[in-house]
């Protein structure tokens, strides 16, 4: 016991000295949650956890990318890290799918989120410096559907269709006040032959996104449905009911959704 | 339209040509799942989007640690990220633990995982440079009950008991076999005072982690325990049912637990 006790302070030794060694400037003192550190040589470190902790839905109902870590979180989606972990997620989805197949009854699905999976608003949150959510200036740009396509999810977007499955875009966007231009945008971007685009209609408004997605899958699942994998870059879209056989994180630094 | 579609282009050059130039050696050619990039400069970069991917539950069912990647995951254990992903974590639940009460019934529980969670095997799978799992060794560390401690998460499990909560401990390591050796290595640790230590029993032997959980948790809901929180190092730990009201990923790229 002796030894285990020692053990265990070797090992957190080493394991916390080279933690504080690499802080160098140390950390600030605030309030919770708390965890970037002062110096601008080590905010990567800790802003590289607190992207982690978004991918592992451990941060939950953040509002805006930590300050000190916009900077980071432009770098990491302009610098190649994002195209690389998205790339590297296809990768996995594709090794998935070959092992799958998809029924002659045509009742093999798939859902795909729409904001940040299909399309793109990197444009929109980087000229907002990634700050805090706002309804009105999003619902301008995502009504001139100019959101561009993500190639490597349009990729597999088509291969799914290639290989039987019926396709589903769910997004939590207002059917009423952005349908056609969502559809519109989705169409000039290569997103076509997809089985029904569905999006929040009155009844669902304020709702959660998870909620809200959650009664569309079900309606998919009623109609005898098999949800055979489903792709978006917030755990909301991931969780809840019938979420799917399988699940895709897409990453996303960017914003948080309920 | 034709805006949109230029957009995504320029969008997608720039995401593209950084991600290509920062590969530099290019990618090796290999068989799919491959996402780590041939040059040893650039392995980092594509082991981070592997780590990432482990920890947002992408990749599932990998046996050991991808080979170019050994380095790094050391290097991850040992050098100070993990800690520091590890503090980032422990505040995420703090500050969750700071809005939640435990009644005065004493039924508000949080479970906890053991290996990885409370103990930690580094020491082990450092030797055995990260390789694949094995029972026979593993067993025979596990018998010597010198796995140390987690500071961090002793420190939590501390703070949960201090304020009322009731600590499950949860692990599928054998009960018959590894019981004893199990509770005085977590007490020579200094976890004590926890309600329970609930282990495999012979009758769930070779049933996976995840379906093993899912039963354990039942029978203490069924015992009215309301679960609270949930903390593991895999995600066969933290889904299934009764996963609890909300659910922490401790990093660990080392192995992965079906």
């Amino acid at each position: 016991m002796v030894m285990a006790s020692s053990q265990a302070l070797a090992l957190w030794v080493v394991i916390t000295l080279t933690h504080l060694l690499s802080l160098g400037g140390g950390f600030v003192s605030c309030a919770k949650p708390c965890f970037w550190p002062s110096s601008a040589t080590h905010d990567d470190a800790g802003c590289l956890s607190w992207r982690v902790m978004v991918e592992a839905n451990n941060a939950r109902g953040w509002r805006t990318v930590p300050a000190p870590c916009v900077g980071y979180v432009k770098t990491y989606m302009t610098r190649g890290q994002y195209g690389r972990d998205l790339d590297s997620v296809m990768e996995q989805v594709s090794a998935y799918v070959d092992q799958i197949a998809a029924a002659a009854d045509g009742l093999d699905a798939w859902i795909f989120d729409i904001d940040d999976t299909c399309l793109s608003n990197l444009l929109y949150y980087q000229a907002k410096r990634f700050g805090a959510y706002d309804p009105m200036a999003f619902k301008k740009w995502a009504s001139q559907g100019g959101c561009p396509g993500i190639p490597p999810v349009l990729g597999l977007f088509e291969a799914l269709q290639d290989k039987g499955f019926k396709v589903f875009l769910l997004s939590g966007r207002d059917e009423e006040t952005l349908g056609s231009c969502t559809s519109q945008n989705l169409e000039s971007e290569g997103f076509s032959g997809y089985e029904r685009l569905m999006m929040r209609t009155p009844e669902y408004r304020g709702q959660s996104s998870s909620l809200f997605k959650s009664a569309m899958r079900k309606q998919l699942v009623d109609e005898g449905y098999r949800i055979r994998g489903n792709v978006g870059d917030q755990w909301s879209d991931l969780q809840g009911d019938n979420v799917g056989d399988r699940v895709f994180k897409i990453p996303n630094p960017m914003y948080f959704v309920p």
